[in-house]
């Protein structure tokens, strides 16, 4: 029996388990029914015929599970998470956001793509091997965190710790999902990120603004700061920020301009005129792929309700967010940033760290790379929009930097999906793909 | 009899139409017992024996008020304002700001000292002469608004409105206090203010920073703009922003030389090291006194609560008070920034005005400054202390370029008062010495 046989005709049982977990809340942010979640999918897991643990981390549980093959040596270690986004604001949902309704194939849920439609996705084609197959092609561990929508804290201490229990010949990041053109997507990597706070507090209260010309002003400090850290023209002015940075290989600008363009849809989107410079096409995907960024993402000082009032802040602060690429590394850049500060005279700004990931980089030869391309191909008719590395990040360099794998991030979530807002969906018919993609991964990169 | 005396024969009358008033809520910033205030006001004022009106004007209420004089034709215009601070935070008041509770000749209550003690002491000098004496011993106009704590947004154009009514040989602006050294203190003007807001709008929504390297952000765009506006030594780079400020008179730079150093209370107050550049003493007193200032009073975009979150911002505000001296006109100076922001790029940045005062000034030798200065050492037995300017603004202005009248800035609050925040007072002695204060510039104002 095929897998699309196998799947047709338990899907009832299928969407019923996937609901269930649906139904369970999995809040990392608020810390809402995470271990209760971590119980229910190790059940789910043994129910499709995995062996499955809890470990307790020292954050939120991790839950462990392997299948043995008996065709293949090969160990492909799949990531995922059963955390989710708060649901928050529940008021715009059509339907409450933990009762996973299903109406004419589509279910709306907070997770339905991110990720726990992943995760299901996955078990099932895994569980078809084990019960109709009596063994998956590779042997297969599965790491599920709870903790990556609040950026993975504790990741990389329980993959240093578990290196043994982790070994693997390669890992798939499963949190994708598909193209916003419905081709599959697979990418080579994410981008680091490293991301601070800079504060300068220079006095103990606010005072009248009348005292301006005696009294040092925060928030201009902030603002010369920043001048200082990033020119006009988008250039970012810290000694040695990009030295580290691997020139693009011939291998990934191949990969890039073989990329739909995306300038236009962000343009509407976001209702502008023109994406940043007039960037255009494959100009603008190269530089979402390869740009290393230093973003403003908060900025807050003195009075910011309506109206005017005189005041002369004591406290300034900045959000910033640095975007890295190969081989950046947030610790130095960290360090780069603080003696750039103080050769520019802002020993008063203070530096806070508030959370930092490692850029991630797997090779388009990789066997993973390839099998998962041939796989993705199989299972959707339609070549795979493959990245270099995406624009955004996450912790894949746990499985590049830390296990040595090499690393793909993919899955099967439905473009547009609502991942983080409200109304977030899946559908029956993306789900019987996913499990379709999973099992061709498998089998896949059970050939050389 | 003289003022001391009709003061303590009709003192339990005084604290009784002062607590009156002080019960009497008038929040201008929330619209709150406004009207009532000002028909109170006029009431206290006919019980004195004045003639008193209410005009409604655009906005709040001006009570007007008369009393002629029978010695001398001279006019003395006074100005304060009936309206107060709002009282927040109320749970740090020691009693309830409304109350008016009086302790050991103690009164706490919003308004006990800005300005409505200012207000009664003036009353009841003036009473004096008119029950005791039968005649002022000069002509006095009273001007009283309510709208001083939310800028004066209607005082220009009832001014310009009322010139006639208004005429007279010089006003005394009655909304200040003693100085910190408890010596009694004149301002011959105020320095002007141009408030703005810079709002920098990119998108109709914030989206995830992974999108930074091709979308435009608008705390960037704010940031440049501001550090194109000041450099790090403090100068105002807006082309043409000095160009017409009057060189310091060298009667002005005396009066500054007298002025008892401010420094080491400021440094105190902010528990700071040391005033900005390390200035001091009359160095310090020339900087706050003679030099414009451009302060960002508030700063504002995108993610501002704890934590990090990766967002590219659609939005960014900053307020700016540009404080001005003489001769400096807000009109002109908002113009040259609109201009300086072009010519350096920022034509995507929008300039929205808040509020504007004129810079004013009124010489030394002016026979109010030198009667007022007379009347203070006559009063408080000490010498005033007499600014140019004051640091702060205020509506001097309608009265020196509309009216071309000389103004002085002063008063009997008692010093650090604490105006504008919980638990303002007053004392019953201070309001005596007040009272006496009043009817010395009166009679002093009728000599030459």
């Amino acid at each position: 029996m095929d897998v699309l046989s196998y799947t047709k005709l338990t899907l009832e049982d299928f969407i019923g388990k996937y609901r269930c977990l649906l139904k369970q809340p999995s809040i990392s942010a608020k810390n809402v029914g995470i271990k209760e979640c971590a119980s229910l999918l190790r059940d789910l897991m043994e129910d499709s015929g995995i062996y499955a643990e809890v470990f307790q981390s020292r954050g939120n549980p991790v839950v462990y599970g392997e299948v043995e093959s008996k065709e293949s040596d090969k160990i492909l270690l799949v990531y995922s998470h059963y955390d989710v986004q708060p649901p928050d604001p529940l008021s715009e949902w059509i339907y409450p956001p933990f009762e996973a309704e299903v109406v004419d194939g589509k279910i709306v849920a907070r997770g339905a793509s991110d990720s726990k439609g992943n995760i299901m996705a996955f078990l099932k084609a895994v569980e078809y091997y084990v019960k109709s197959e009596k063994s998956a092609p590779v042997n297969v561990k599965f790491l599920f965190e709870g903790e990556e929508e609040i950026g993975s804290p504790n990741l990389p201490d329980f993959v240093e710790a578990h290196r043994d229990l982790l070994k693997a010949d390669a890992a798939v990041c499963w949190d994708g999902g598909l193209h916003p053109s419905n081709r599959p997507s697979i990418c080579l990597g994410v981008k680091g990120i490293l991301y601070v706070e800079l504060r300068c507090k220079t006095a103990k209260v606010d005072v009248h603004s009348s005292y301006a010309p005696v009294v040092i002003n925060p928030a201009w400090r902030i603002v010369w700061a920043l001048n200082s850290i990033k020119s006009q023209d988008g250039r970012i002015r810290v000694e040695g920020w990009y030295d580290d940075i691997r020139p693009l290989a011939s291998e990934d600008a191949k990969l890039i301009s073989e990329i739909p363009p995306e300038d236009e849809d962000i343009v509407k989107e976001l209702g502008i005129k023109e994406l940043l410079g007039g960037v255009r096409g494959v100009d603008a995907l190269r530089k979402l792929i390869c740009e290393p960024t230093a973003n403003i993402a908060g900025l807050k000082s003195g009075y910011i309700e309506e109206g005017s009032k005189t005041v002369l802040p004591c406290e300034a602060v900045v959000k910033l967010d640095f975007r890295l690429v190969v081989d950046q590394k947030p610790d130095k850049l960290f360090d780069l940033l603080r003696r750039h500060l103080d050769d520019e005279g802002f020993r008063d700004i203070e530096i806070v760290k508030l959370g930092s990931l490692l850029p991630s980089k797997t090779p388009p030869s990789a066997p993973i790379a390839q099998a998962s391309s041939r796989a993705a191909e199989a299972s959707y008719n339609a070549k795979p929009v493959v990245y270099p590395n995406a624009a955004g990040s996450g912790p894949d360099y746990v499985f590049t930097n830390i296990l040595h794998l090499d690393s793909v991030w993919t899955g099967c979530a439905p473009p547009f999906s609502k991942a983080h807002a409200p109304n977030e969906f899946n559908t029956v018919d993306y789900l019987i793909k996913g499990i379709l993609y999973v099992a061709n991964i498998l089998r896949e990169f059970k050939k050389r």
